[in-house]
């Protein structure tokens, strides 16, 4: 996609690897434009102190580094929390979560600085394009967007191709080894994708993962944890306050421990292929599971049943980039007024790669133990059994003698 | 309910258990109807060879047992898998899939014997009572329904009176010691409620499982199993093909033995009240797992999507005891529609109580390694990176500048 | 019902007809208590004036008269506009949308008044029992509720038993001829059912309307009217505007007149029975038409079909009564939401029964000429048509040769 | 778009007006290919009988006729109408469901007759471009397939370009004058769009519409029609059995006289766009109101409301292009369930562009006059007031004093 009109100030959304530190240089020389290098920390767990200097030497203007890390867990991953926002069954949205933050701050830090257009360095294959340019296209459509491998003018087609390109313009890029699969982490999660894991019916490698241990090699006693909620919010760990980016960090720490949180899935991306993902999100698991059993015992049957109906939609929408649109505010309206009452505690025991909810409990339990047992005493008076005939009469009239 | 009419021969839904006993007798003495009792059996591993001696030792003019085991898990529980349904995101149904089944025959048992009521044993808070009934009003709307839990007359209001019952009257029950808990197995599940249970804070005893290994007491090597399917029906184990409920029994088996498939939970009855519910599932669960994985390089993208926002809607149904109703012919020809292609081996390893997904594989597979690559040489006839530019401008086209 | 404890004091829906002055005496005669007579005015156009005299001489010890027409139409009537709510395809609520907020006072007054419990005159077949008692029940779940009707010591089975009754207890009722249907009517709507109208091939006869014209005496001009909308809520008419009741009394005199507003269906009752109905809404018909119009220029694609996907469910919840129940408050959630841009105005024409849109335009109208001319000058810079390639390139890339 | 290799034989979908005349001749001379014309009988109302000699004139080396008005009517309309499918609440879909049946039949000539791709003449911005596209990718995904509208060689910018062209060349065109806006006709519906009908505030012109009189123009006296219905499909008028097209031209030619089906709305493309759509869609509207009718008495009340879920989706899918998708088969699965007892008649009255139900009965109606009637001697046996208690208690269990 070739900018429709010239830029003179390019924002790129910049990690200091091989590809976008490529990617800088090349749109100097490619667009005749200045380049602001803008990092964001999501808890990707890599080094940044040096990135501005790298980015300068490599031939930015400036380089600008923003921690978003508690901003991630507390606007981006707890909502999808609390939305049971789950993509095809199994993938907890880990990098589509941190696509849109990215790229807003993105948006904020190009027009703080002056820039005209947005760059990022997603592949014309993948969701993350999708994901920073819809936010970019909602929040500033006045900046040019450009994605350079999809540009006809981008003619380097392969690692070596970029390493090349380093030498011969003598950007600094360390010589790390080439993994062979992609990688992306955050503060929810890493996930692995191409490469040796295109073949769906070979195991990925034990040697590949990064957060979590494997639950052959996870700690032989269980542990026990309780999670405290607030309207569907993880609020503490043991009975402990944390702030958003702390909490998720301690569960990771313990979960990944524990082997928790592994899915190797095939899932449907949106550009129309199928795509195999591995993932690791432990702690963000621990949340979903104990999330929801708080629910069990504090949301009303309905409103459960219809928020499972918004969720897979709720997913579809974060996964396929849609985080800044309209109709998630009409489904996020939804799912907060479903967390009014979803306030508690939860106990969950972490074994092997498992997360087993042992107990829930809650000031505002909806749950009636007087009137759930089935001893006879209980609860006459608001629950008189007889009453079943005449529900049951009724549902049944309908039915009756269909065939 | 006291039934409309005078009955004369009543069809017992009967286990041999003290309370079908007593009702067997109180159904005699208080209709002064004769009483033909009934068991199927569905895998609940229970002695049935001297049910009918039993049976009629306590008064029943006929005993009628039907062995329903294949039946069962592949006209109830294989269709439930196909079509992904999981109540409150937990439970696979175990239960509720067998009562349509029994109740089912029971009508069947009770035309051919010439009964012109049916009765059961459930109590009048619970789900399985209008499961009963349903299918009763459904298949055979002019057999009159006793339910003697919500019986005016019925005055047993708790175990101690049962006994009391039965020893006043001869009726040979077992003096096995009550469990702290009321409990149902079949072939797909056991299931435990009420009791110590009512606790939703308190941990169910290890000793209260009969189907599975803790995962603290499963084998310290994981084990590897492909299932087979046909249009999303599992067909075989590991190359072997096996029957309904051959397949699901092996599956127990080796899951069980590796703690797979427990399952804790608070859930939302038919009725209005809220339950704590305790399950085993192992082999379902690995079922469940690969089925999902086997639709993941099988099945359409937008024929997933419209499925799962379909699946929730038929776990309700099935829940609740539609089974045999004409909104559930409806979604069964949706899920029907959407399994066509889902034919494939997915491997799975067993370990420690999880299921992970290592393979999938399929002679229809829809996934192309060579359109998902990100390698550039992949594909590039078929998927043209460019196109991802106007898909994206268009797809963001009505979000430009919302905010 | 028999209440299960005796009452003291009930608070009764009261309208000063044959049924619910017998109702009072009963109360009276068989329950030992004192009777206070509660009216709502939701604009059923009854003579209110002398009601609290006739309770009184009919034995009650108070009757209160509360005027509700503001209300009804702005906290009910509106929302289930604003939220396309339509039941079955064509009955707009009128009845269903005023029963929770006559029962809602209903309480109210009770508590006020000193009442242990509250009846009401609705039959046993019927949705209004279920609104009434359902809202009972989560506004005030200790007051004790009377349903004569099903009420084992009722023996009244026929108007002329009533009739009997009153002349037996000198209650004053007005001899009027029975009507061969039963009616409903408020500020929104009338509606008939029973009697003549249970043969579902027979028309209605001409005489029954009361609100609207027939098409064919409807005027032989077309009548154009402006309404305005704010945030999807209706606030003018021909620029004026009005408050809530009284905007819908001048539509519902205007559309009457042009007979718009007829609807004649057979339904499906929340009890398990088909029923047949005929409705005259000539207000709300052409709200709602008005307000879909103006949604069609204000609201974002993606936003009104999530919306879309929420009205069936919306309708239902209020036609079976759940207007006080959390998951409404989750669907009112969604639909706030989904209207903050609905604002504008729309024109409409009247003409013989029918309500045709013939203009619509806001000040934040999301409808852009310039883009959506097939004229080339149009646009170019927003939309590229070669986009349009790379967009229906991805969308088939799935379907690509699936046959 | 550019075809991605030179292409030897075009099939064109051609109407014989300007536009496919140009293109005709344009993909001769700028692809330096032959061309087979293809014209689809779908009930234009065009004159077919000499463009085999004009195409062959602009130089076609073959041209095509098809008359597909009974598949048309039977495949296509009839489905919608059983799906009960209406996009945006008002657009019955006419053209969205002829373009996948035109273009189905081009692949079909374009296979026969050796062509190795498909040229369409819809522009770029509209849905017909998406739907003809969509078709071809799924049915023949080997041909390239020409839009000229999007290619860049294309500079044909306006109407008066095209003329030029066309004298230039000596191509045979009428010289029809230009009509202010663009119109599409056939058996379902006459649409029109662009021109004078870009301003959403303005009204159409009266003499714009083909197949209906204006309702003021229509007779004075109403008319009325029995519609006889087989599992949810048409096959008679007033007792007169008909093959589908003669069905709907009957109806298209009676209620179009009355006025019946005029739609003036915004709606929203799938390309991002909102966009003014005028139809007249005479017989299908009555269709569509009759088709409901018969439900009504039919369709159990629960498969209606899934029904109901689904129809929207079905709409969208059919709107956007995903005829021959594999989700339309799903949801084509679920419609067709839920249309097995949808047989009997139903009596509608046509008046000044209104379509009233005014009777619908039924061999296997479900509407049950006995069980509905509030009078006390009906159907006691099935339906007993008093199971309304329980039934209503235990709907309300769970909001009891929620507030």
């Amino acid at each position: 996609m070739p900018p429709r009109r010239p830029v003179k100030r390019v924002c790129l959304a910049y990690s200091g690897g091989l590809d976008t530190s490529v990617i800088l240089h090349w749109l100097i020389e490619n667009h005749g434009c200045e380049v602001v290098a803008y990092t964001a920390d999501v808890g990707q767990e890599e080094e940044l102190s040096g990135l501005p200097e790298k980015a300068r030497a490599t031939g930015a203007v400036d380089c600008v580094v923003r921690d978003l890390r508690e901003e991630f867990v507390r606007d981006f991953v707890y909502p999808a929390i609390r939305g049971a926002a789950v993509y095809e069954g199994s993938y907890l949205l880990g990098t589509a979560l941190a696509r849109p933050l990215i790229a807003k701050e993105q948006v904020q830090v190009a027009l703080e600085t002056g820039c005209d257009a947005v760059a990022h360095g997603a592949t014309g294959k993948g969701n993350d394009q999708v994901r920073f340019e819809l936010t970019f296209r909602a929040l500033a459509p006045e900046l040019e967007i450009i994605a350079p491998w999809r540009d006809p003018e981008w003619d380097l087609r392969s690692r070596p191709d970029c390493i090349a390109y380093a030498q011969k313009y003598g950007i600094p890029v360390s010589a790390t080894l080439k993994k062979p699969y992609s990688m992306d982490r955050n503060l929810m999660h890493a996930s692995y994708e191409g490469g040796v894991l295109e073949d769906p019916w070979r195991a990925p490698d034990a040697d590949m993962f990064v957060m979590t241990r494997s639950p052959e090699e996870a700690p032989n006693a269980p542990l026990e944890l309780v999670i405290g909620f607030e309207k569907g919010t993880p609020v503490s760990v043991d009975g402990e306050t944390l702030t958003p980016a702390r909490l998720l960090s301690r569960l990771n720490a313990v979960a990944g421990e524990h082997g928790v949180g592994r899915v190797d899935m095939v899932e449907n991306r949106f550009v129309g292929l199928k795509s195999r993902g591995v993932y690791e999100t432990p702690g963000g698991t621990v949340l979903h599971v104990a999330h929801r059993a708080m629910e069990s015992i504090t949301m009303d049957r309905d409103v459960m049943h219809e928020r499972d109906r918004l969720s897979p939609r709720l997913a579809e929408l974060i996964y396929n980039g849609f985080w800044f649109s309209p109709e998630m505010e009409v489904l996020r309206a939804a799912v907060d007024a479903s967390q009014e009452n979803v306030t508690g505690e939860v106990r969950v025991e972490l074994y092997k790669g498992g997360v087993a909810v042992t107990g829930r409990r809650s000031p505002v339990s909806l749950y009636d133990e007087a009137l759930a047992t089935f001893d006879d005493a209980g609860a006459a008076d608001t629950y008189n059994q007889a009453d079943a005939t005449g529900f049951i009469r009724l549902q049944g009239l309908r039915l009756s003698g269909r065939r």
